[in-house]
C-alpha cells in the first residue's frame, strides 16, 4: 500500500479488515518502525477525533507530526498553465514537490464545499496532491470519503458479527447543518468491498451516487429497513436532488428505542461528533447497543494500521 | 493524585510544595515516565507561559504532547438530555469518552467568562471535563483557579523565606482590562492550606470570595497592609461588586519603590504577563527584591512535578 | 555561533556554505544531539517552507518543537520605560525573559510591515529578541534579512558552479502584492561574503540599499543584465522610492524562456513560493535549469547545519 485515499486501489479490502483487527489485538510495540520520519498533517477543515487519533497513531509509531491549520492561510492554485495574477499565492504543484521533499507521509483533510457537486465529486484536490506528490497520501476525509472512519466501522461491524452475513442498515438522520456525503459514500463502498448488502433508507431528495449503492437496496420505508437489522448506521447528510442543502429536517426519522425494539434491538452506530436528541435520542446513544464509542476508538487503531502499512512499504 | 484541579482534592499541599522543590533539585532525569504517552492540551483562551512551560514539562518526561486551540473551533454542549438542535455540535460527554480513549492526561485552559458570576463560580467547564474524563485532568486555569502559578508561587515563597511565618500580602493593581479572578483565588486558597495568613489590600467593590479569603485578613489601607511584609504580591482582578467590570484605575494602587522601601523592602511577587508602569513600577520588577522570573521559572519545574507524579500513579 | 541573524556577526561565510555542504553530503546521524533540548518556533507571519523545514530539522536533530502562530495573539510592548496601559499586554523583555528560561534555541519569524521604512530597516522585533534572550536565536525571515534562504542559495550555487567566479544576476520580477526585501537583501549580502559580484536588474523606484549593493553593479537594462549569466535569481520586491508599494507590474520583467536563451540558459533560481506566468513562465520554471527544487531541498539542510553549529557551541 503506497497510499490510502480510494479502497478501490487495493488489493483485498477483506483482509486489510482483518489484519487491522489482528494488529490491534497484538497491542503496540512498533514504536521504531517511523523514527526520525515525518507526517505532514493538511487540515482544511477543523477536527477532534481525526486531528488527535491519526497524530497519536502516527507518534506511537515513532514519527514526528507537524499539523498544519491550513483552514485560512492557504490559497492554492490547482489549475495548469494560469496567470496567478490574483488571489492564488502557490501552485499545487510546487506545494506538493516541496511537501514530499520534506515530509514520508502526508495526511489530508478536506471536505466538500457543497455548492458545485461535480467539482466535489471530483475529489480535484486530494487527487491533485497524489497527482503531484510523490510521498504516500493519506486521505482524512475528502470531499466525498472518509476510508479511516470506514476502516474503524467496518473493523466494528467484525468484532460484532456473529454471522458472516448480518443484515447492515444506513439510516439517513435529521441534522441542522448542511454535512458532506463522505461519510454514508464511504460506508457503502466499504460495505459494498466487504460484501456487505446495506439496506439504505432516505427521505426523497437524499439519493446517494448510483456508484456508492451498487450493491446495495434502497427501502424508502425506515421502519422495514431496519428490520432485524444486526447494525443500524445513523448519519445525516445533504440533499443531492437540490445539491448541498438542507430539504428535510423531520424528526420521524431520528433514531429512538422504539423503532430499536421494534426492529429486533440491532446495534446502534455513528461516526461522531453526534447531534443528541436530533440525530438519535439519548437513550439509544447511552445504550450498551450502542458501538459508538467502539469505532471511537478504532479510529486510533485503523490509523496506527495503516500508518505502519504504509511506512514497512516505504 | 490522580487529577490536579482543586487543592482541596489533596492530603497534604505542604508537602506537596516540599516536595517539588526536592524535585526540581534533584535535576531532570525522568525521561522515560511518560515515554509513549500523550498528554491533549485544551486551549480555549491563548497563553505563552502556561503553554510552553506546561509542553515541555510533559516532552521532558518523554510524553507525546498534542496542543488544540479551542479559542474557536468548539461548540460544546454542557447541558444534559438537551435538543441539540442549535449551536452546539458536541456533547462534552461524548468529547469526554474520546478525549479519555486516545489521551493520557488531559490539561485544560478555559477563562471564565466574567458576564454571569454564579456561572464562573462553579467552574462549570472543568468541572464537566472531569465529571465525564476517566483520565487525569490537570488546570491550566480555569474559571475561578489557577493551581499550577499557585504552586509555583508557593515553592518560590518557601526557598526565599528565612522565618516559616513570613508575612505575605495580596495587593490589588491597576489595569485597563478585566481579569478573571483566578490567580488572586487560587494564591489565597494554596497560601491558607501552608498555613500563610495573607494580609489582603484592595479597593471596594473587589471584594474576594469568603472561601477564598479564609483564614486571611482584610486591610483596606494598601500602607498598612505591605508594612513589615516579607512577600507582596501584586496582582489585578476584576470587580465583584459589579462583577466582571473595571471599576478604578487609580494609580496610587500601583506598586512603586517608595512605598516598598517605606515598608521595609519585602519581595516583590507578580505571575506575569505584568503591564510595567501601571501595576507596578519598572524599578520595582527590575529590582534585586522582585521574584517574578523566580515564579516563571518554577512554572516549568511545578508543571513537570505534577505531571510526574499523576503519571507514577496512573 | 549562538545566533543566526545577520551574517556579518559571523567569521567566515564562504566556509560556513561549504561545511554545510559536507554536512549534508554526509547524511543525517545526528539524533542525540538535540536530545531533550526545545526550540521554540515564533511566527508572526505565516509559511510553509520555512515552517516545516526548519521543525524537521530540528526534529531530526531530536530537539522538541514547540511552534506559536503569534500572528493575532501577542501585542508585545518593544519601547523601554513605557506606561503600558493601551494595547500591549507583555513587554517584550519580560517576554525575552521568561522564553530563555524554557527553550534552548528560538526561532523567529517577523516580515516587514512596509509602512515605516526607518521602522522595518531598523530590524526591531529580531533585535530586540536578540537584546533580551539570553539563548541563541535563529532568524526565520526578519523585516530585511532572511539568511537560512540565503544559506541554501549559496549552498546551490556552489554546487551548480563550474568555476569559481560564475556570473550571477539578481532580477526583479512582477508580482500581484507588495512583498518584503528580506530575500533580496539577504542574497546580495550573502553574495558578496561569498565573493560573487551580482549584477542586479530592476525597474526604476525599486532600488536597494547601498548597504546591501555594496561589491555589487547595477544595471538597468534586463536584457544586458542576464547575458551570459550562469545563476539567474529571480525575485519580486516592493517599492523604494514609494515605500512597500507596487508601482511596477509590467509583464515584460517576467522571465522567459526566449530570455534565457538569447542570454545564454543560466540556471533559473527562486525561493519559492512562487507565481506561475507572473514572475516566470511555466516553462522556465519546470524546465531542467530551474533550481527552484535544488533550492528549497536545501532549505531543510541549512537549517539543520545551523541548528546542530549551535546547539554544538551552547
Amino acid at each position: 500500500m503506497n497510499n490510502f485515499i480510494n479502497p478501490r486501489y487495493f488489493i483485498d479490502v477483506n483482509s486489510l479488515v482483518k489484519e487491522a483487527i489482528e494488529f490491534k489485538s497484538q497491542g503496540s510495540n512498533n514504536s521504531e518502525i517511523g523514527r526520525g520520519k515525518t507526517m505532514v498533517l493538511l487540515f482544511f477543515n477543523a477536527s477532534l477525533r481525526t486531528r488527535i487519533s491519526t497524530q497519536i497513531a502516527a507518534e506511537q509509531l515513532g514519527m514526528n507530526v507537524l499539523f498544519l491549520d491550513m483552514s485560512s492561510s492557504w490559497n492554492i492554485e490547482t489549475e495548469e498553465g494560469t496567470i496567478m495574477n490574483f488571489d492564488t499565492a502557490e501552485h499545487i504543484k510546487d506545494a506538493a514537490a516541496v511537501l514530499s521533499m520534506y515530509a514520508d507521509i502526508i495526511g489530508v483533510r478536506a471536505f466538500a464545499k457543497l455548492e458545485d457537486k461535480a467539482l466535489d465529486y471530483s475529489d480535484h484536490l486530494i487527487n491533485a496532491l497524489h497527482k503531484y506528490c510523490t510521498v504516500p497520501i493519506i486521505n482524512l476525509e475528502s470531499s466525498i470519503r472518509h476510508p479511516l472512519q470506514s476502516l474503524a466501522d467496518m473493523m466494528t461491524i467484525k468484532e460484532h458479527s456473529g454471522s458472516t452475513k448480518p443484515k447492515v442498515v444506513l439510516s439517513w438522520a435529521p441534522h441542522p447543518k448542511a454535512l458532506p456525503h463522505a461519510v454514508a459514500n464511504s460506508f457503502l463502498e466499504w460495505a459494498q468491498l466487504c460484501n456487505y448488502k446495506v439496506v439504505v433508507t432516505h427521505p426523497e431528495g437524499y439519493e446517494l451516487e448510483a456508484d456508492f449503492m451498487e450493491g446495495h437496496i434502497l427501502e424508502p420505508d425506515q421502519e422495514k429497513a431496519i428490520e432485524n437489522a444486526d447494525f443500524i448506521y445513523v448519519k445525516n447528510w445533504s440533499a443531492t436532488s437540490n445539491y448541498g442543502k438542507v430539504l428535510n429536517q423531520d424528526e420521524k426519522w431520528m433514531m429512538n428505542k422504539a423503532k430499536l425494539q421494534k426492529a429486533n434491538n440491532g446495534h446502534f452506530m455513528h461516526c461522531m461528533p453526534v447531534r443528541r436528541n436530533v440525530v438519535a435520542t439519548d437513550e439509544v446513544i447511552d445504550s450498551p447497543d450502542s458501538l459508538m464509542h467502539n469505532q471511537a476508538k478504532n479510529r486510533l487503531h485503523a490509523a496506527k494500521y495503516i500508518i505502519k502499512t504504509i511506512l514497512e512499504n516505504g
